[in-house]
């Protein structure tokens, strides 16, 4: 069985949990509080040098780190993972993009305004820098909404569930879609598939990191 | 025949071009010069409302982006391109890194100090979050490849392509790779590889953008 390291309120845990619940696929799940430094002590760095959750065992001692190729890797031979060699690339293109242009901004005031709630650290020219680049972000993702109802293969996939995870909690930090139309309708969309689960969504088996 | 979009001195372009000179695939090569802002014409954001090179223009009309994806796309069903569910995994593992982790913090210091060389839009604060997270950055794949002799799949695939083309101008740009041992042998290695081609060279068939 595998386990997932994961924090409850982690937006990049959150797609990997989505797509364990949508692919019914039995799982353990570790809660790692990155907030009280359990993702930097020797035994989780042991497992990932990258000091990043989530973390997928997937075997026995072999770890799957970064949550869009853990995405792949779960939900591959389903039909969340486009196989066929333009979908595939077309899947990908907008899983790099999420994690080059979205995850950055969106992730980060998710991060700081959300999670931390401000600190020390938290400088005002990051919040500047997130602000212009999420909306460009936003404004590409848009665009491509006018005339598709999913980011790649015509279906929902995990391109989807990549982009669904910061997208749909924007507004919680500080991002207006009022003006984004295609985008609060595809989130409707999102969040309507068979076997959705919320953020908020707790599984039963969670054990929680030493 | 393939159309690629492409910058000469970009390092994310320089992956999509080093793949298709050692897969030998034919294709026409448009060159963009963004610094002259030939990557935000309404022609060219036509093609890629997201305003990037690389682009690829797959078949008549349907273009790609995102160098990791381009990669996937050309390289697919090649030995450069790990199908194996475990080893595709892994291979995109360190893509994603590359694109969240190592492209943001080395391609801006190869942006911003060798391309650009300055200007006023460059702050103080960019270069100290860059060299920071850089070189941890380099650290995490220095320690893979304490063990590993290529990122993926125990043989040169894309991921190392992705993770070269940053890595081994950043000495141009700040970067001091002295005691990253590992790096350097890795970095000595995929510049030995059959049909390598340096950032330098020049495709025969290159075109300039309007």
């Amino acid at each position: 069985m595998f386990t997932l390291y994961s924090m409850q309120r982690s937006g990049n845990c959150y797609k990997v949990r989505l797509a364990l619940a949508q692919l019914q696929i039995p799982h353990e799940l570790v809660e790692v509080d990155i907030l009280q430094g359990q993702s930097r002590t020797p035994e989780f760095l042991a497992k990932n040098p990258d000091g990043h959750v989530p973390l997928l065992e997937a075997a026995p001692g072999r770890y799957l780190a970064e949550s869009n190729a853990i995405l792949w890797y779960i939900a591959g031979g389903t039909p969340l993972a486009p196989e066929d060699r333009i979908e595939r690339a077309e899947a990908l293109q907008w899983m790099f993009f999420e994690q080059h242009s979205l995850e950055p901004n969106l992730g980060a005031a998710w991060f700081w305004l959300t999670l931390v709630k401000g600190g020390r650290e938290l400088q005002l020219h990051a919040v500047e820098d997130w602000t212009e680049q999420g909306y460009r972000a936003l404004r590409v993702m848009d665009k491509h909404l006018e005339s598709h109802r999913f980011f790649a293969a015509d279906r929902y996939t995990i391109a989807d569930i990549a982009l669904y995870a910061y997208t749909h909690v924007a507004h919680e930090c500080g991002f207006d879609l009022t003006g984004f139309t295609h985008i609060r309708q595809w989130l409707q969309r999102i969040a309507r598939q068979a076997d959705h689960i919320t953020m908020d969504h707790v599984t039963d088996s969670m054990a929680i990191a030493e």
